[in-house]
């Protein structure tokens, strides 16, 4: 069973600054926690029902520093959902390298304070859906390890790197090597026509605000969803997240036929 | 200020039952409001700051029955969300009239058991966005009125119709008279190079179970979103809410062009 200070460490870890302090954050359901175990990941702790744990291969165990058999009443306790789930770990944060010389030769996202946890986490499950495997996120966008975005992530976090970096810096860089940046914006031209490449920075704004002035001038190409409902309806916009997977599938489209 | 009754009425607003048998629900949000006040709906409450009701024309208020200034307490006390906006209103459900005889002539959605209120939600913004007018939900789906949906749907909900219907019905009277069913299946053929056509309906399913066995053998187009990303990746789908925006984009992308 969970003991207090267990108990009592794993609910301090739905903060942003302790998980940070400590390196960890926290993955919760079956399948996730699963997944987790068969990429390798490695596993500080491992709460789940004894039925669950019986499931496991010992390879799958063999990154997992401490198991602990819990019942439904501790994982309660622990879970940030209304009903928990079988399993619950405490997971390492990776170290994420990643080479931003090398932005001229793949296609990346940079996410300029996007605030939702739902958003970012589908926008990962796009982006590792559609092949992309670089998100740069400004550093007031919400934190990646937030349990609701790896809720809505479904694992896909375990395919996409996920980076907090200054994107004034990262777009200067980028247009510095003449790296192509698309920018989602109302005035752009429209993705379906556009002459895209499988090559450079797709930059997505924050959900009401969209796009901030300081990043605007480091965009080269302006796109844009065409909006074929009624124009006078009141919606201005596609929800970010919507208007991502929208856009990496007209990237993929391209790629791929 | 709103009295002890009127806290209760709109409370219980957030119980389906008590929204159907009334015919009555709830938006709340300064623009959400403004748009629906715009629209003509037919308002029976609007519980807002004096500041708000001060920026309002007569033309406004001329579907408003009932006018209440509220303070931030007052609002505070029926709002769902932690932080109340300034004005909430109390809507008159819609009488919906909807032919589905005209099913082959315009290109709609059936959602069968979609049952999150943030995918339902803006699945309605992205069909108002791609001009899809109709939408067919499962008995089984999430309520529209759900204020979860409302908030999700950012007013779309004035531009798109939503009719609950026994789907199995549906879809045969779509069949008998020979309209296309487009199902989002994993088995399908990629919607980037599939013959689409802007009639019929496109049939998308539940969260974690797809598309019913019940509803499956009525699909005449099997289509799926083409995964571009890690084939070894743990991802299997893409969220319910992301695959409609992207087929509803692709249909939109080869009627525009």
């Amino acid at each position: 069973m969970l003991n207090k200070n267990m108990v009592k460490f794993i609910i301090s870890l739905q903060k942003k600054r302790t998980r940070e302090e400590n390196k960890l954050y926290v993955i919760e359901g079956d399948k996730l926690v699963r997944e987790f175990l068969m990429a390798g990941v490695q596993v500080m702790t491992l709460a789940a029902k004894p039925e669950f744990l019986n499931t496991l291969s010992t390879l799958q165990k063999q990154f997992v520093k401490e198991i602990i058999p819990a019942s439904y009443e501790d994982l309660k306790k622990v879970s940030t959902l209304k009903t928990p789930h079988n399993a619950l770990a405490v997971v390492a944060m990776p170290e994420i390298p990643m080479n931003i010389s090398g932005l001229g030769s793949t296609l990346s996202v940079a996410l300029d304070c996007v605030q939702d946890p739902g958003n970012l986490g589908t926008i990962i499950r796009s982006a590792a859906w559609f092949g992309i495997k670089n998100i740069f996120c400004s550093e007031d966008c919400v934190d990646v390890y937030n349990p609701k975005v790896i809720q809505a992530s479904m694992g896909a976090i375990l395919n996409v790197k996920v980076l907090y970096k200054d994107l004034k810096e990262l777009l200067k860089a980028a247009a510095g090597s003449g790296v192509r940046v698309f920018g989602a914006a109302m005035e752009g031209d429209s993705v379906y026509t556009y002459n895209l490449e499988n090559n450079g920075v797709i930059l997505l704004g924050n959900e009401s605000k969209g796009i901030s002035d300081e990043l605007y001038p480091f965009i080269t190409d302006r796109i844009m969803i065409p909006k074929t409902g009624n124009p006078e309806a009141g919606i201005e916009s596609l929800n970010v997240s919507m208007a991502a997977s929208v856009i990496f599938s007209e990237f993929s489209r391209r790629r791929t036929g």
